[in-house]
């Protein structure tokens, strides 16, 4: 993605989200390019093709020799006041978590990194090194904060994306989940509510139930995640204890929220001292040049608690993760102490010395292009298989496809036939606390192999789609 | 301990909380022994080495020829009722636990086998092996309910001690605090009240904390655990969700409840309906010469949820442990798998190939010889070096030595000077809601080896007593 199209489809996402907000209404005339260009510093094509690529989405329309208006259809009628909801997790989650466990299934279910892609070998190396050098690192506790060294390479890296660690910013955790249940516990009691973009990983509203949390669902914007302006009047609306987002390559649709976005919303929240706290789980596997930033790059009044892990990018079973979260890290410390002692000390060994020795860096660049090339086939295939009337969200990371079926069709019945022909799918109908919200949308992993055998699953699916 | 012994102990036991909870009042005459022979069909010398051990305690009196009657004094003043505390972590609890994690003090603050007293080289050998023969078990997610090996090997265990088990009654877990902590999330809501022995393991409090739980701590009986007129009464008075004890080897005291009471009390809380917790972390580590029971052989209504670890016998750094929760066990599960997905996949692997190949066993000969000479060497030093006020609980199994010093003793300001001479020990304040209950007391572990420096340890200790 080049700088030139990154900025032109950042100002056109900025004046959607005005005209969404009613800053611009209906038949009204947005400024002229040379207004805007002056005003914004930018160049005068680059907001000719926002402007164009507004149009194209059928937000704007441009008239001859008049300027740019804002359509008349375009206004959002009075949507429905978005509401707190208090989660009840359904058995068809436990069902598609068992379903997604089954080894023999085709695994389009699963979102992380097949051992194929994974550097076995070299990990199995530094298991040998460990148990050879540092063989109490097997039995002896690791508590809070964690693994010295471990904290050092992610501090390390941290400072590489331009944002100011030191090693005691981190708490190793247990995996993200872990980290994302620490930060809602440091920041949330059983009752509240708290803001979450619609539609979210589903993996957090089990939690949610489990910890008495009410879920504030708020709209994402195609391509740039979670409408800011939505966010605001719900906030407005709703008492929330905090915000969690996944700017960097959400679960499902794989988005990546615009640096701009980020940087507003960080303001906002810190004028409004509620905390964020971001899932940063995918920020490793993104398909652009560079690793986007964390929200913790925009954050200068400690507002931002970010999680993340290694499941996503040296396989789950270690279950490492971590937590920054500025000045509630001594609180999370004592939540992480109180809930499994500390984190297995083998795998945070290990992990911190394939750090050091430099293998993470190399290992990704090659699960990128691999992720990548997956995502495109895996787009290409569904796009033949299952229909005109399927929309699918481009990711711009992560291992997931989210496929909009037709309005008619019931995700939860082809994950059920998916099943029973060896494939394991997961249906839309998990992603929010409503059922039927997503139910004609559909997640497809892309973190194995696209093998012939997988391609022929996608047909399979299609037939299911399109009976 | 002979049976004869065990036997008269017993019954000791059951008189002591029949007088305690007022069946046999001040003054009263007991059962002669023949009428207590006949009707409990145990040997005349042992009801008659029953009544000579409560005479020893000061709790009956022989009359001559007239028989044995309760002392006045013995019977219990109208206690204060026992009722729910809502629970406040002190800031000690955390400071306590960073002093114990200081590698550089003389561990006496710490309750787990040394890496001296561990089977380091044979488990480095079987991380090689796993390596080698099933590196994807170093990547791939082991998902709820865990390593199906690891589940077998504990089902085989099990019922080698009389408990019928099938590898489904576990789940693993990462150790058992997180155990504890699902098994009260099974089965409470914050706010409600769980009953526990007094004093209790200190880790507990801040787990209630979290969850937003009331401790009923009910007072313990000497040398069998809580009490249990006491625990029925306050059961009576609050109304508890559920009873969380460590039946076998309790840390501090290391006390063993005789089987008669186990099953009087798991008997009680089916007829109450309330689930019991078991903490059976320390089951393993018995001074005596067979494992004694969980509370699940006695429970014939799926009442007792029995949680353990290999914390205390391979190490806490594999941070492995399991749940057998009976009719709680898909529930558990459920919220095993939205805390932390799974547990660590190469330390499962490791352990159940440990315990496949029979090596546990045959370390955990070795490590509780080690373990039971450490006790007596431990106690010695401090019965010569505690002065004579000092009262100690003679552990029958674990890791810690309760020490109750002279009541003006401040075990705080022992664990600060303690902390600046290099060593780490448990000040008693911890093990109570009220850090006043138990300030006089102190808690020693002998987990590790007992060298000349540790010795002169307690002698220093000694000194800070003395002052």
């Amino acid at each position: 993605m080049s700088v030139g199209k990154f900025k032109y489809a950042q100002i056109a996402n900025v004046v959607s989200e005005q005209i969404t907000a009613g800053i611009f209404r209906p038949g009204q005339r947005l400024p002229s390019l040379r207004e805007f260009s002056s005003r914004r510093g930018v160049s005068l094509n680059t907001i000719l093709a926002a402007y164009v690529e507004l149009e194209r989405r059928g937000i704007i329309e441009g008239r001859e020799s008049s300027g740019f208006y804002v359509k008349a259809q375009s206004h959002p009628r009075p949507s429905p006041a978005v509401s707190s909801r208090r989660v009840i997790v359904s058995d068809l989650a436990h069902e598609v978590i068992l379903a997604a466990n089954d080894d023999s299934a085709i695994p389009l279910g699963f979102v992380a990194p097949a051992a194929e892609f994974l550097p076995v070998k070299s990990l199995a190396m530094i298991v040998k090194e460990v148990c050879k050098e540092r063989p109490e690192r097997l039995t002896d506790y690791i508590y809070p904060p964690g693994h010295q060294e471990l904290r050092v390479q992610l501090a390390r890296r941290s400072l590489e994306e331009g944002v100011g660690a030191v090693a005691e910013s981190f708490l190793i955790t247990s995996g993200t989940m872990e980290a994302l249940e620490l930060a809602l516990r440091a920041t949330t009691q059983p009752g509240d509510t708290v803001a979450v973009e619609s539609p979210s990983h589903f993996n957090l509203f089990p939690l949610f139930a489990a910890l008495g949390l009410r879920a504030l669902e708020v709209p994402s914007e195609e391509g740039t995640g979670v409408s800011l302006p939505l966010l605001f009047r719900a906030l407005k609306k709703n008492k929330a204890k905090a915000v969690l987002l996944t700017p960097n390559f959400n679960s499902p649709q794989g988005w990546l929220m615009p640096a701009e976005k980020k940087r507003e919303l960080v303001l906002q929240m810190q004028k409004l001292n509620i905390p964020i706290i971001e899932d940063n789980v995918y920020g490793d596997v993104y398909f652009g040049s560079k690793r986007p930033p964390s929200l913790l790059q925009y954050d200068e009044g400690e507002c931002v608690i970010s999680c993340g892990s290694f499941s996503k990018t040296l396989g789950g079973g270690w279950r490492v993760g971590w937590i920054r979260g500025g000045k509630h890290q001594a609180t999370l410390e004592r939540l992480k102490f109180m809930s499994t002692i500390g984190t297995s000390s083998l795998p945070q060994t290990v992990i911190a010395e394939f750090l050091r020795q430099g293998l993470y860096e190399r290992h990704l660049r090659q699960l990128r292009r691999k992720l990548q090339e997956n995502s495109e086939m895996l787009a290409k295939a569904v796009l033949r298989h299952f229909g005109p009337e399927t929309k699918i969200a481009q990711p711009a990371g992560g291992y997931s496809l989210w496929c909009e079926l037709a309005a008619t069709v019931d995700s939860e019945r082809i994950f059920h036939q998916a099943q029973e022909a060896g494939i394991s799918v997961t249906p839309g109908a998990l992603f929010a606390t409503q059922a039927s919200r997503y139910n004609n949308c559909l997640r497809l992993g892309f973190g194995s192999p696209m093998t012939r055998k997988t391609l022929n699953a996608i047909g399979r699916l299609g037939q299911f789609v399109g009976e």
